[in-house]
């Protein structure tokens, strides 16, 4: 059996963009950097997943300044990255194959956002039969509208999508519970 | 182009069972009922996708009275059933290649529970291209507990997930909206 995976979901500078707004828990990257140090030190494996929007105004386009990783999350060799267009981390790529081929059961997700990208690849992970382990503080999400254009709070959204993965698709765990 | 697909999710008795806890609106059965006539009158295509539960107590295993769709739902001539084990109606059966055979591109999703099944679903669906309208007031789902232990409001639970998946996986419309 292999050692978990380190899954890092878009970890890119175009979320550093004040267009998405309000954000909650600013330790995210701290606690992510923590863990790649701690993964990269016990030479366990790493997967970092790009998102490449097709999205006219997105910072996270390909032909955008922000499709670059964050600095301190950058690829090193021998790293894998696979890239992505929709939310899921396992639609338009080979992620999945990857994964089966190389006998890795058991992820630990990290990245933004817990509501979008974050929890659809944790949903879509722990429904192909994946062993997930969701790191709720390496995690982070904006301020929503709901339906009736009311602001609700990252915190509150982040609180509420963690709680509804936990057990359910994943253990959702914290940083410390793994370095 | 054909018309939309009314794709109900996990219509299914077992969630009657008081394990469940305390849950949101009570209408959701109805405008489900509503919508479902409405389809049949006009004779649009309506999917039934039935969890198969392979959880040891679930009242939705094959084996359960439970897993037994609920009576307004039962699906009649002409209706196709899929079924999964998992949250996802598009992991571990054919509904995707069904979909697309028939060239079906538009899904107008109701079903249990708003943030497990329903959401996984709508957004796998909305990630493999297809255009979803998810009927906000035919879903519901159920109290949870934080990762605290305190209670979450199955409500709030409700608004949050639907303000997540609009805008990004599909259209939150209500039952008005298209009957």
């Amino acid at each position: 059996m292999n050692h978990a995976v380190l899954l890092l979901i878009d970890v890119q500078q175009g979320f550093d963009d004040p267009k998405w707004g309000i954000r909650n828990n600013p330790d995210a990257e701290a606690n992510m950097e923590l863990l790649l140090k701690h993964w990269r030190a016990q030479g366990w494996p790493i997967i970092h997943i790009q998102h490449h929007s097709t999205e006219a105004d997105s910072p996270l386009r390909p032909d955008q300044a922000g499709n670059a990783f964050e600095e301190f999350a950058e690829p090193i060799e021998g790293e894998a990255i696979f890239t992505k267009t929709v939310n899921s981390a396992f639609i338009g790529n080979d992620l999945e194959q990857y994964l089966r081929q190389h006998n890795f059961i058991d992820l630990v997700i990290v990245g933004l956002t817990t509501d979008h990208c974050v929890s659809t690849s944790t949903r879509m992970a722990g429904n192909l039969g994946f062993n997930v382990q969701l790191v709720g503080d390496a995690c982070a999400t904006f301020n929503r509208k709901d339906l009736d254009g009311n602001e609700i709070n990252a915190e509150e959204i982040h609180r509420i999508h963690l709680s509804s993965l936990h057990g359910e698709f994943c253990s959702v765990v914290s940083t410390k519970d793994l370095c």
